[in-house]
């Protein structure tokens, strides 16, 4: 590729890097993107020229294999009611210190490695995520839901320039931990910072009108068409929680939401900083 | 192209835009990227990009032909003195109306278009260029240098998300207008605001060893090294003052200077964020 | 005159120093104070020193008789429908390089010279006036009025002690330059300021009851009045748009408005600083 | 006088305010100025004026008769040590409560009454200024000097648009208040200011070459001449100490120091706002 | 008592310094705590450590015996009516004179000499206090009552650090002073600085249900309940002017208000550091 | 104990909040002060009042026993070379996950649950902590030593109230993590802050003359003294590596650096607010 050919494309994005300066955009970054190496390494370089081009992105991960890998390895086994796993204290320890400790830390010196600033939070780090039980759901122990996000903190960093990656572990009225479902975290984040942009990467290719075929995937919806959606099966299992989140978010004063296909690389750049976009986006209306 | 390949492609620029993060770059605008339209779009859509990815621009712009071909209308004829055009009263009024009220609004119009806010500046505009005769040439009239710049009312602006477009019309003691060389407007705005950078746009592709080898290009030569190129005619005719224009500009504080050729789409951005670049890079030592 | 009466006038101007302090002024400069040279200068000297006991003024200049010898100059000639102007580019283009480039330079390197720091813009500058074709005269080409004032550039300005001058041209959604009648520039930028005083410099004593009689001035005249002054013909012919812009502008939120004479020396202080006044005074109610 | 005479005043007047603006000018208000009725609202006028045309006066203010009388009517009676008052701590009371309570309460108010907002302070307000027994002279008393001055709340009020008036009093180690010779903290409080100006109202009319002759007046000397015009006794008695206060103060960092004769209606106005002054200047040298 | 005694008391602290962190609180000092040396002294330390551990304390005092004192040395006889002193002129020139140039004074020494910095103000300085007469008791002369409080001149000194120490003089609409209750005056500063507490220092322990049972203190009551109260005759005398001040206070938007016994050591400290309190507490409702 | 004698108390401790208010004081965490339960919550309340009173404490926290406990757990098993363990990747993985997503969290947890307002930090975050291998002592693996530290980071937090907890992991040019000696990263990150104060809290009664008595302690050394101390034996064993932080420290621009006994409850509340301490405390000189 000539020189020239890649000037047009820096001059192609513009007009979206316009669009989005100054703007918010919170990745819920889990899946595919978090285990191989490559699309994790494009990941973080999508994170840091987002920063870099103005705009202000915030990280929530999810947990990924590690935290069974290091179950397994500590030989603490886990019971599951209705394919929920109960978290008991045992276990949550395990949990923090992995998310925290580990997964946390790869991202911020992955982010790091790539030129930007990260600064890893748990829930606890400035009472950031205040968490309660899920009312109906106390027999699942530790897990529990957001009830107050301090976007102080996170305000803070980002206007020093550094990038917040935040871990799934929420804080209990006694000071207890609570493990919390990553994308709903990053939901409430969203809404608490009225953030421009919610982005969920998953293992799919956004929401398909046709399972089988990949082409047919449904590049907008909006929330009145959601539950028609459910009902005829076209959004089903797994990709329930993850819509209903977006709707959530929305709700909460999100401007847009994104389901996208972490798998592709440069995932969140493409859907940004093009027109077509590459998974589904949720929509007011 | 795919998406993809464009993805790629911003990433590839991410260094680039880490580096000069922050940065001022003072580009001399004129010549045939001032005349030709497409061009023409290319250098504001240059400097927008520069500015949403966190650098400085700031532009000085040269006459052209609009000056010559509304003294002509007007029948105002100029003698010269060693090929350099006299400017008396007359001529300095119609000189000054068509450097401030025609061409520097171009191209603020022209920047507000790619979606940049400009703000045009002429020299008066709070004594921004406090000018004087040059010693020994006062046979040329008007024609005057620079002997202060308002650094204040550039970094006011620049500060507030605006790109400031510089006139080369300098103030003297008495309110009297001087007609000065863009370049060393230029020059002296750069070394005034200690820029990183100063670009110069010509139409010639940089310094050629060989004038007749487009091919032969020193991408890269040292202050020490200009007098012998001078010597031995590598650096003859209209090359000689932007040569010695960088030169000062590096003595007065300026990171690294820039003979670009304008007449390539693009150019600056070429040079900013290619490691190649596209023309002759006069640097300190 | 000895020291001690001129300290006593000094003090005398603190009643009106204290009630202006830190108010702005937009002011319309035109007709005889802007050709006549002492005239011109006692108006800079007025402008310099309402700056320094802590007012804001803000200039907004007309065109004079420089944009018809221009035009004149270069054999462009002009039709006319209903006593205006038809602006056809061709006219556009010299009217915006006199305002721009001849005017306002002059304006600005006065107000310098009596000690303050001018700042000369046009709507194209930062986008500071945006305008639009008058609804129903699209005849007259690009004469045009204001849409929407960019307050903030000339805030920004104002705030570090410049004092921005004006030209009555705008910029339209596809950059096209608009020929904007400079009082009613004055009027909408007055208004965007929420402005405490618009005063419009003009060539005749105010509001006369017997236009025969100079001093028969109506010193001051309430909205509600001016549709019967207007039936019964006091005002009339130029004056009426003037006392119109008075009043949008009063509807806009501005403070008072102020008709005077420019060709009475210091007209502008004489109309701020003393009880009295020189011109006529139009105020809500 | 006309309103036009009464506008090209204060054009008169545009110099001398540009030159001051922003400047900190330390009066010491003493003498007839602040007995006399109609003298002391011109002061005041003229310290009003002086803020609002963007100067930064700061006040010190001496005894005056008052202390006296109080004394008087308590049947307090004071012995003298080499024409100095022995101050005890009865008297100190009282002397205290004259300056704090009574005088610098008086043109406070007289401040406000002409549209300024002054603070009084006593030199206990925020430890303002620490003071110490004189060397050798502790048979006094409580007479002291200034040890040390706290700008900071000074700077604080002041940048506020508050005017400080400062009585002379001074706290000691231990808390215990000194009463201080009112020239001497008026230099000691320029002196930590940096100010511009330092402005002693006397009872004199400067420094008068041939006693008997009021126009002998000596309208500027230098810091190398005072020793010589001391020495011939055209500097003699009471102007002794204030020309030394002058002297101190300029090696201090203050600009210019003035003796000027307060029994002239707006002798400050004058003595700032004109060239010829009313005073003698000791300037550096 | 040993260290790690102490340590635990510290400790104890801290839920209290934690809930009034960053709250302002006006206390109305005077009664024995202002004339008993070593009650002084504990105020004045009570004060600086609410200070020092973020809280904002303002001070007004009253008058106290000195006023009194200084009338009779200077033979100033007085008549009453209704048990209301008549001001005067000549009492209200030595009012004003014992309350600002010593008592305040007083105060000011003995804060700064227990570690904080004060700043004593009259209600003229920066016209703080704005009064005027009373309706219907002008045979009192210059006794007056707050018609406004300009807070800007407190918080300014509060925000950098400073203690404000107020007395309760007032300043009419022609400079004229005026002697106001101290209990009101604290009350309106209270008021208008929406102050989170006002606690009044009285020589009473708090109100009591039996007057002759020290032990029968009613620690908490509502607005509500207070006329209840006063026809009952457990609030009579000298204590309904000062819950109706708390009342006032409560009305004007103050926090919580308090009345306690100036008499106990550190009383202020007890009220405001421990659970239990030591005088009767007024609260909304 | 009656409130009057904790209102003297807190009196008491009034010179020192005077004295700290506004300092940095680093504290080193660790020992028998972080597993027993109560000896935590007293650090936590020490913490948060320290915080309360003006003061800015930062945290750095050692291992302790839950490292070994899982490395034991998870059957890694360590080699030692000279006693010191040796750090594979493999063992890293584990002691940075329990240091940052255990203890750190914990620590965190009990400031919040005490009043404060914790930011649990690992020196990945920011680049705080950016480390290299240890020279000469590359057998040893992963451990390292301090190279720099982000101080930016750490006051940003601290300034908007945060208490920054850290963990000793540093990382290295390739983002890896480095274990490094909790004492050695406390005293690198005073040195860095110019902290006022470092705390090493260690389960030893300071540095005794003699081993077996108690009450031998030395309560200030100087760094003259040191060697000395070494060589008789005095400063032996664990000490000696504590010492020379503290040396280290002190030449890096800590004012004052302290060897405490964790095991007392409230050490550090002891060390700072009561003037015969409870430790060693090692000075300049």
């Amino acid at each position: 590729m000539t020189a020239c050919e890649k000037a047009a494309i820096l001059v192609e994005a513009l007009p979206y890097i316009k669009e989005f300066y100054g703007k918010t955009v919170v990745i819920k970054y889990g899946g595919s993107a978090m285990t191989d190496c490559s699309l994790k390494k494009a990941v973080m370089e999508d994170i840091v020229l987002m920063k870099y081009v103005g705009m202000h992105p915030v990280v929530v991960h999810g947990g990924g294999p590690d935290i069974t890998r290091m179950l397994d390895r500590l030989g603490i086994s886990t019971s599951f009611v209705n394919g929920l796993r109960v978290t008991d204290e045992a276990t949550m320890e395990i949990v923090e210190m992995v998310l925290v400790g580990k997964i946390n830390k790869e991202i911020v010196a992955g982010i790091n490695d790539s030129g930007g600033s990260a600064v890893g939070l748990s829930g606890k780090d400035g009472k950031l995520i205040r968490a309660e039980p899920i009312p109906g759901k106390e027999v699942l122990g530790l897990v529990g839901r957001v009830r107050d996000v301090n976007t102080e903190l996170i305000e803070t960093l980002t206007e020093r320039g550094y990038i917040p990656v935040i871990s799934p572990v929420g804080i209990g009225d006694h000071g207890e931990s609570y493990n919390i479902n990553a994308d709903h975290v990053a939901g409430a984040v969203a809404s608490a910072l009225k953030a421009d942009k919610l982005v969920l990467l998953t293992d799919v290719p956004g929401i398909l009108a046709d399972k089988k075929d990949p082409t047919s995937r449904i590049s907008r919806l909006r929330i009145s068409e959601v539950d028609e959606y459910i009902d005829c099966g076209i959004i089903e299992g797994g990709m329930i929680p993850k819509v209903e989140c977006c709707v959530d978010a929305l709700k909460g004063g999100v401007g847009r939401t994104h389901i996208i296909d972490g798998r592709v690389p440069h995932a969140i750049l493409l859907e940004v900083f093009t027109d077509e976009g590459i998974g589904s986006m949720v929509v007011k209306g």
